[in-house]
């Protein structure tokens, strides 16, 4: 997505450590007409593919899943981070490693009334890059017996083996924007 | 707002504890739809007010910010919440009271560079009961030396004091649905 490009270029910023950070206008500050906008490619891209829900992790992901939804007039449902395994007995709950905050095991889990396996299932993230966060949003979706039909990403590292690993396990990622390269002094590259 | 209050009624879940479960269509399962139009309900109410921001709170009170900030044209910005009091400087952080978590004390923070002095903001939040939350974000909004001109809450409990106490206070507080009683026998009353 061009404008989306164009504001990743314009106003996020690459810092040491490879992060690449976007809070001006994707998750601290939300520029909420852009995920909007977002929100009606993404529909362009899955529109027709019978999505029933949403599922996003906190919190990062539930403003934009929200504005992407409302284009599709389905729920949104959005996993709870935890980092005690004492779970409850009525949730699904898969193990997500954290490569943001230094390798920390948490837990995402999902109360077993919200998918339902005649759900059909888009994902929805801020950000890929080792595709951990959404490896644990579709195995909820596999406990349930539900249907992931698809991802939708805003920025991808596509450097990192995140996204590519998941296409090649079968599942269909559409990113809108993604990192071919980036670096403090040289900026960013997109693919293509 | 009646097509909120009758959800309420048919689908929300009064629980010994003084806990007025929603989750199915407000905070872990949101409907996207009611939030919209929960979202036109606040721009009919604040929409001549020159709102340039909406603040909320991570991690429920982001979704539903997302859809009314889509009527007003302006960016969201929510709240993080930090357990730890190791404060970056540019932040703007206040002290709030978590009573549904045991009244644990957590810190409430947004990056200086999301609220500034000629903002006029519009506090958002799903729950509103004893009001510490509002009360902390307002407190982000003086510190910003940014104009808080009112909140919009989807569920207030009218009986505890949080509402009326910050609309003594000045602030104009609209709440979409205001549960008068509640009660695990005899259901749900609402005001007026």
């Amino acid at each position: 997505m061009k404008l989306l490009e164009e504001r990743i270029r314009r106003d996020g910023k690459v810092l040491p450590g490879d992060v690449l950070k976007v809070d001006s206008f994707v998750n601290h500050q939300i520029d909420v007409d852009l995920m909007d906008a977002a929100g009606a490619e993404f529909f362009r891209l899955f529109g027709n593919e019978g999505i029933t829900k949403i599922l996003t992790i906190e919190a990062s992901g539930i403003g934009i899943a929200c504005l992407v939804a409302r284009h599709f007039h389905v729920p949104v449902v959005f996993a709870k981070k935890l980092r005690s395994s004492n779970l409850a007995a009525d949730v699904y709950a898969a193990e997500v490693r954290s490569y943001t905050h230094g390798g920390t095991v948490y837990q995402v889990v999902v109360a077993k009334d919200y998918l339902r396996p005649e759900d059909r299932v888009l994902l929805i993230d801020d950000f890929l890059a080792t595709g951990e966060a959404l490896r644990g949003l579709r195995e909820l979706v596999r406990q349930a017996g539900a249907t992931a039909v698809g991802a939708g990403i805003i920025v991808e590292k596509a450097y990192q083996s995140g996204g590519n690993d998941l296409r090649s396990s079968g599942l269909r990622v559409e990113s809108l924007a993604r990192v071919a390269a980036m670096d403090p002094e040289s900026g960013i590259t997109f693919c293509d």
